[in-house]
């Protein structure tokens, strides 16, 4: 259901639904508010699906993509979702750039923010980056990363895709395995999937788990053997690579043997388990190909297709009030 | 003439005209076909000249350009191809990003078809990759140079350059000199010619002469002398830095010296003989300035003005099923 | 006032007002013709603030930028302006590309030329090197800064700030302070700030103060402080890395010490001078945060801000004799 039909039934206007200014994590939304985003996204994923689509609602404004970190996919899917919606959109390479070296990262906000951006889309490796930004800006700001913080929009497009295969995401079993200490996914997953009242067990060697991180409302394991039974979703993360060699872990090749997703191990999993991962893969050690590839288990590739159609949800929703939306505005 | 045109006297829809999804090659085509795009681009060299132009035929779809390779060029004509049709173009530069590292190609074409691309345009190092995509997307895909292998908009915009300034393409007589063994260019302006029935010459130091390329239907020759006798059209091939200093040539200034285009060379060949390069070129070493500048016989600027056209006509064109354009879907 | 209104008060045409096919510099450029591109920028500026601005004027149009140089902040300038007005932005980043390698300036220019832009947007690091382009090319050329020679937006931004904040130009005391031999920025601010009758004082190490620059209208002074006296505008120029170590200055400390713009040596101005720097500003060695950021005094963001009004007047203006705007064909 797109803003500007007539909803007689729901008396609330849009901005008393959801009141953020910014998406700076999942931290701060309310459950019905991470739904809302994701019932927004359904119109999305069918439009998409239709190459007949022109809906530029976003015309007119600008939409500034400021990528402090190199990140190819995210970066796509920005950008084919503001274009699809008719936003002008525009890059800053800033990973590549003079940006990087001398100027303060609040001058650029700033510099961003007095070329009057509409919406301003934000990477970086620093945690708190995005936030620091949000706080100087006039104008909407997204978090596409930032640092071990939280990459929400990725979090809304796993829980979207759960949703869509599962039919909902209360009560399933979902495992996340992988470098939990470091993850911004993983993060940003526990927050919006405890949120929604699902069952998070999160599985890592000792060296990439945090520390007390039951307060997350999750379950820790070690061993993912034990973690798998009964699981509804398997979430694999990907496995940096300077984490591969040195002190967190002994080698890829023992990373896979104790938590690589293969087919013997998911066959602990519930039968008609899911499986996920935020992409780009590392084929052979944290995921076997044969399980990513597989045509009824694998979500994976559902995953990069939600992820425009969630991020196309969110550019309206936090437009809506400059764009004098009524009951935005 | 537009595929939206009223065309009663040709009853053959055009799907049945041109029925191939990608453009991968110009090996597959019929004559007819190649002709059937050259035809097509005609309208785009009127409208990019007649700057009121403005014709979004393409508005809504999104158009990737996906560089595993750079390309200043190419990858302008194609941006500006897209642009000039209404596409929403999105360029992934991976040749220097993290898609290099890891990522297999067939993860980055799954993830691009997921995005809901509605044409892909590749290039990449390795022969074979634009296929190898092009077997995994929904989507058409247009090789814009894949290794050794094809260059095909190079070959249709080289040809249509050749039918504007000798009238027609066969019986032609086309000289083409430089690194044959290595040059995808060479390859699909071999394919390309001959198919409509040129006289196709071929001229190389053997070092980087392929083996039996007769089988090409060309004729080989080592003397460029030689086979410049009686050239309508001559055409130049970039001498690639790597080759420059190593096993192939001993240096550059004896590879001028015996395959650079002179004026006194250029004597050989027909009064009115056509000078092609497909740019950026090395003067100097390939090409001597004067030839290449040459108000009449170069023909190296209206090569480039050719290149959009016939990227408009093949945007248009591979997307017209996608459209649901009368007799295309 | 766009140029589509009706002007019956006005009966010069347009043309006649600005006869420049090209923008290379502001040298060359009359005072009414500097005044006229300010006056233009003014309704982008309200524009630019009205978040509902549609105004595709340039509709069809391709827009080149031209890169040779990195420049985060100019390139992302220009092309927001581009797209706001509608035109198809097209990126070169020669910086990084193969075109910096072998291919000659002119060979670009003409490629550029040749796949029709209809405006090209130019940053080099060589001086003279966007008016070679111009020469070769049959659309108007917009100089986005080239080596030590012009800015001329910058100081068309510079300008309107001036006048925005203090009313007019014209008898202002004006102090640009910093690397005047090395500086483009300086060198257009000097022709315009003097065209348009303001007072122009500048201040430099003597190691980067250039000879004889009594001619270009302006008074030197190596002493900071007593150029200060009386000012109305203070101008810090950015000093660039390559300059902070070595020949020119002892340290960057030093340089601080003797030119940086600090409170204390602030209030020797007078006491509403404005403060203005073009960024990225290099906090704590040409000036102070708490001058750069002072909220009365400061007009650092609004120079930004203007940035893209100055630029979106330029390439409207510059475009009219392509798009045939009555008076301007």
């Amino acid at each position: 259901m797109s803003a500007s039909d007539h909803r007689p039934a729901a008396q609330i206007p849009g901005g008393a639904v959801f009141p953020h200014r910014h998406l700076t994590g999942i931290a701060g939304l309310e459950p019905h508010q991470i739904l809302f985003l994701l019932d927004e996204a359904e119109q999305w994923v069918e439009a998409n699906r239709d190459r007949a689509r022109v809906d530029k609602r976003l015309a007119g404004l600008t939409q500034i993509n400021a990528f402090f970190e190199n990140s190819t996919r995210t970066l796509l899917s920005f950008e084919i979702a503001g274009k699809r919606l008719g936003a002008d959109v525009v890059n800053m390479h800033a990973a590549q750039s003079s940006v990087k070296k001398g100027e303060t990262l609040i001058d650029t906000a700033v510099t961003l923010n007095a070329m009057r951006a509409d919406v301003i889309v934000i990477r970086h490796s620093s945690s708190g980056a995005v936030q620091l930004i949000a706080d100087k800006v006039d104008c909407p700001v997204l978090n596409a990363g930032d640092g071990w913080h939280e990459h929400p929009t990725q979090a809304l497009l796993d829980a979207l895709t759960i949703r869509r295969r599962r039919g909902s995401i209360a009560g399933q079993r979902v495992v996340i395995c992988g470098d939990i200490l470091h993850s911004r996914v993983a993060r940003s997953n526990m927050l919006s999937l405890t949120a929604l009242a699902a069952e998070v067990r999160v599985v890592a060697p000792s060296t990439l788990m945090p520390a007390a991180i039951e307060r997350m409302g999750v379950t820790p394991f070690t061993s993912f053997d034990k973690a798998l039974d009964g699981a509804d979703v398997v979430m694999m993360l990907r496995l940096q690579n300077e984490r591969m060699n040195g002190a967190y872990i002994p080698s890829t090749r023992e990373y896979h043997e104790l938590y690589g997703l293969t087919p013997e191990r998911l066959e602990r999993a519930r039968p008609d388990a899911l499986v996920m991962h935020p992409g780009p893969m590392n084929r052979g050690i944290e995921i076997t190909s044969s399980v990513a590839d597989h045509p009824e288990r694998s979500a994976i590739t559902e995953q990069v297709e939600m992820g425009v159609a969630v991020r196309m949800a969110c550019l309206d929703v936090l437009t809506r009030r400059e764009r004098g939306i009524e009951g935005w505005a």
